[in-house]
């Protein structure tokens, strides 16, 4: 590790990718890169619709003239560039991709929204595209471990600024770039790392992580063809997590590379929102599913959470479906009414629905430090002057209790049939399992989409 | 003041765009925009044939298919958002553009970049260019005021994060939003600014200005469509000047808007390389060539400056022009062999010169805190035991000395001559002159490169 410290973790990092082997990486960490992507393009396809996609889109097609590359679930194509911006777009917009606990990155999208759009112009084996989603995913997260919590803390969209480093060395891998020039990569990922939490709530969150995957994808094709950068971009004095972070451990980037894999970290969610509301989700569908609490019948919900909560998801009154997925109130409300929290209870309609406005009017937020981040309690009175609650230490789709393969199969056809109801799930469904024996991953990216 | 601070700078700013009329520009102010653009467009031709250019434009020219905007001094055309960038890139890469000093910001790169960009699409007058030019330095310049000097010194690119916010406001301008969606272009280009000083000496130094150029331009794109962000881009909690910098004193933002203008404080380099040389060059200059010091006569040079130049420009060895242009010892050296610092002296051939290079060695340089950053001694001993001194207490260039408007056009035409030597530098001296009196600014833009 010393060794490795004083090349400099930048230059370390680089080398590790480029050295690393197919054969090296585990079993079940190859086939957690299939379910991530398996979700990942659930996620696209289930927001491909989106308004916020139809308006980044209608902007970047006026530039882009090249209709070389895929966008999941549309008819059109654009540049590589910008789909990777706009699959990045649509995979995120519905706040349903996966979460890096530890840090609270979403690490597939930035990293595969580039991947699958260089994947069409570069010729790649599907066990190629794996193994260059696996590192990039690697790098993105082992960054994120060296600057948490402070650097999410301080308002940093942890997901981008992580992303475009996970995205430009996942591209710098398929690209078979030399140890400097994928440390170019980085140090050019470094210097376009951008994004706070400040805009949560609106389509610019997401553009965010649309802006990691297009910006980390362009710094691998820069450093390919010889621009240059620094080869400290992460540890140098004015380099990332120097100027971006209050703290660092940069041993966390290095130590055990290759023998831990932080894609075996990874979650999936059930629920569309952001993460930290989802034990309060389970509380709210096991009072009414099994414990039979009616809406009609409740007084006031109340919410034990840790103030985290409050922080992230404290919005008592959104007017949109954007906003609310930041409403923890909006989520315990739209779960006693529908008896699920799906894409259709973060409609505008949904949120705008007056029986949905009245019940969230009754959502008390209870803060409580000593609660654990990943639990909540719910404690609902009835206007009988009953009460019930239920305590969630572990959310569904959490490590605890993950997501089977065959949830996430559910959830994809759920997703598919609402962003693009002609798609063949089951046949995509086929071939992403089946991922590392394609010969041509752009087969799994075509088939993403209508063929004109 | 208070209810500008009470609707939220950022809502302030825009509705200050947006409601800036041409007619209340001061004629001084108009006059320094020409000025500015000229500057800007002489640099932009100057390094249109660097390698860094080539390298970027062959990666974009992959992506763009539209011919739709002009890259200065070049034959091809790319999508308006590439050619922002490169332009962006093309008037960076020779260190030659202007400077805003009390923030240290090069103000006309990324608005400029943009905007000409946009000019070719949206029909407009050259006093609409103008006039939206202005607005966008204020912009960037107000911004660079409430955080400076602590943003920069603590490793942010200035230009790149304040630039982007320029460039967002001026094609707000230029495309006619109204204050709601000038607000949000602000807090999309919020989450785009990006960029340290960590990779200076690289081509990704002058990327980082490309990109503001183009994701300003991109931010107000998006925003005239509906593209949702944030209202409160840079005071709101997780907003700009409260991630990205340590101090921040809003009200720089707001006061005197309309009566005080950021562009009348402009300056232009004569020498192109980092300004905190340039008192030094003009020192090693005036004892050359007033005190016939010969370049093989000396011993030592000793420079007395501020501790800043070492921090910025204390490279003693750098082995390519761009690290040159960091090197305070090479622009001290090479002023001393060549009589003059141009652009000829930061080619990889003048840095790698032997004779250049022993000279370099005899350079040392004492840091005196009490020197102002904007002085610079410089003593000779010769190696007949004599020796000679200069103290510049301001450079040429400066505020106190600016260049003249003949100066500047002098400064065009050599960098017409470096990069584009076909260009009809006279004619297009003419159109800068009169840009407020022509009625398609179109017409500035496609004079700066070759009709195909």
């Amino acid at each position: 590790m010393d060794d490795l410290q004083q090349t400099g973790v930048t230059r370390a990092i680089a080398r590790f990718a480029v050295e690393s082997r197919w054969q090296s990486i585990p079993a079940a960490v190859r086939h957690e890169a299939k379910r991530a992507l398996l979700n990942w393009a659930g996620c696209a396809l289930g927001g491909c619709r989106d308004e916020s996609v139809d308006t980044a889109l209608a902007v970047l097609s006026e530039c882009s003239g090249r209709p070389q590359a895929t966008l999941f679930g549309r008819d059109e194509r654009t540049d590589i560039l910008s789909a990777a911006a706009l699959n990045g777009l649509s995979s995120n917009i519905l706040d349903f991709d996966d979460t890096h606990l530890r840090t609270v990155i979403h690490p597939t999208v930035p990293v595969a929204a580039a991947l699958c759009a260089l994947a069409e112009r570069v010729p790649v084996t599907g066990a190629q595209l794996l193994h260059a989603f696996i590192l990039g995913v690697e790098v993105e997260c082992r960054i994120g471990n060296a600057i948490s919590p402070e650097h999410y803390d301080a308002g940093w969209h942890i997901t981008a600024t992580c992303g475009v480093f996970g995205a430009a060395a996942a591209c710098a891998k398929l690209l078979g770039l030399d140890p400097q020039r994928t440390a170019w990569a980085l140090g050019i990922a470094a210097n376009q790392a951008a994004g706070t939490t400040g805009a949560h709530g609106s389509m610019t969150k997401s553009w965010n992580m649309a802006s990691a995957a297009r910006n980390g994808l362009l710094a691998a094709l820069l450093a390919a063809r010889g621009f240059t950068s620094t080869e400290q971009g992460l540890e140098g004095e004015r380099g990332f997590t120097r100027v971006l972070a209050q703290r660092r451990d940069l041993d966390e980037i290095t130590r055990g590379l290759g023998a831990s894999w932080e894609l075996a970290r990874n979650t999936y969610k059930p629920y569309p929102c952001g993460i930290v509301a989802h034990p309060v989700i389970d509380g709210c569908l096991a009072l009414r599913g099994e414990d039979r609490v009616a809406a009609d019948s409740i007084e006031r919900i109340e919410l034990r959470v840790h103030p985290l909560v409050r922080m992230l998801m404290g919005n008592a009154v959104p007017t949109s479906g954007l906003e609310a997925k930041l409403s923890v109130q909006h989520c315990a409300a739209a779960a006693f009414l529908h008896g699920q929290v799906g894409v259709r209870e973060f409609t505008d309609a949904c949120v705008n629905d007056p029986a949905v406005a009245a019940l969230r009017a009754r959502v008390i937020l209870a803060e409580d430090a000593a609660m654990p981040k990943e639990a909540a309690g719910v404690a609902v009175r009835l206007q009988d002057g009953s009460a019930l609650e239920r305590y969630v230490p572990h959310a569904t789709g959490s490590l605890e209790r993950p997501m089977s393969d065959a949830a996430l199969a559910r959830k994809f056809h759920v997703l598919a049939e609402w962003g693009w109801p002609q798609c063949d799930a089951s046949a995509f469904l086929a071939l992403a399992w089946s991922l590392d024996d394609l010969t041509d991953a752009g087969e799994f990216v075509r088939a993403a989409a209508p063929h004109p």
